[in-house]
């Protein structure tokens, strides 16, 4: 088994995920966010690469139970229902609803890896969960940060690492490259301080001038939720 | 002063480094090559982003006394002079001489990095000089590792964050971001031993395959030139 992390989605092509088993993490707030859908009892989130096509896709498709959500520059977009806040997306306001989701960074990792084979979503929330379900699957795995703006980010690395920890304490037979010695030595650094390891990140520290602290707070939550979103024609779902 | 970090000079187009001081990086070999290069008298060295590219250029231009170096894929180009070695660049070999030089990744960072207002050379080898320059020029500064083909190498970075923590060291200013808190974390983890890194590192082991094991040991040499390289008007020179 061997793990592979890319610290921004643009290192590799579409056609680079062809077949392969990928992981997308976008900690701040992306895949914490679609977890947390899933979670309380969303349908399904449809992860789009524009603005103009979420607006196209809601309108007319999946029976009318569709809402928008997203952000632009960390904010709620208008016209959209709901903005990247894992705790907008509480069971109350998604439970059964197809959901039709766009960021910045995260979503566009999302369909970037589109053609992979095998396309998970990981936060700190499900990590535990995802390590194992990849562990079980036994394949070489692409771990793709969704960084900012095609730039590096902390703390989808720092979770990289981790789910990469996990995955090797399950597995010791995993292969090392350069990309993984980084990601380990980032999760021993800042691993075990995720709160901290958050708030002095700058997504981070833009969410929290924004007045997203909370969702920092809840971000920072490791293993608290047994799920594992999946990718298939086109939309995520919950692993049964 | 701000210090930014790119793991890969593709995250960044061209015109992202208009007006900017940047740095590039590439350990194994380009960067160590150049050095060595310039250190033992070679007038200038010609980055070349192609091997067609280099051919042309020699042909006609810098007055008969150029030599074509370079490497595809670690191996010396079929009708170069020289490799990618830095070992073959002596003293008896380059002085006075103008060497058009093509590498699979470091010229290429090096061309996509030219509309830089300031763009230097690092290496371990005179890693304290470009700091100390850095320091005196007191710009912000983009750091920019080679990688290998878009993607993370392992001692670049290692480098980039000597490189970064040097400067803090005589400029306790400087603001951190991602790419900073990174670059320091793998200088923590793997700056005091280096040669280990690089032989650990995933072009350490393909250079080792190729028989390139002195060029290891010789690139893992820090701090040993005095000498700062930067570009002008297409060509690299030793700063006086």
């Amino acid at each position: 088994m061997k793990l592979n992390v890319l610290f921004s989605p643009i290192v590799a092509d579409e056609l680079y995920f062809t077949g392969k088993t990928s992981v997308v993490i976008d900690v701040l707030r992306a895949s914490s966010t679609i977890v947390t859908a899933l979670k309380n009892g969303a349908k399904e989130i449809v992860p789009v690469a524009t603005v103009e096509f979420a607006v196209k896709v809601s309108g007319g498709m999946f029976g009318g139970q569709t809402l928008l959500g997203g952000e632009r520059n960390t904010k709620k977009i208008e016209g959209f229902a709901l903005g990247n806040s894992p705790l907008e997306y509480e069971e109350k306001v998604v439970n059964g609803k197809s959901i039709v989701f766009y960021t910045t960074n995260g979503t566009k990792a999302l369909t970037k890896a589109r053609f992979s084979e095998n396309l998970f979503v990981c936060s700190f929330l499900n990590l535990n969960a995802v390590a194992k379900h990849l562990v079980s699957l036994n394949n070489n795995v692409e771990i793709i940060c969704a960084g900012r703006n095609n730039f590096f980010s902390l703390e989808d690395t720092v979770c990289a690492g981790k789910l990469a920890a996990e995955i090797i304490s399950m597995n010791p037979e995993v292969e090392l490259n350069d990309s993984l010695y980084a990601a380990l030595a980032l999760n021993e650094k800042y691993g075990q301080v995720l709160l901290k390891m958050l708030k002095q990140s700058e997504h981070g520290k833009l969410l929290i001038e924004n007045g997203f602290d909370e969702d920092i707070n809840y971000c920072a939550q490791l293993n608290v939720f047994d799920v594992v979103p999946y990718y298939t024609n086109g939309v995520l779902k919950l692993m049964k």
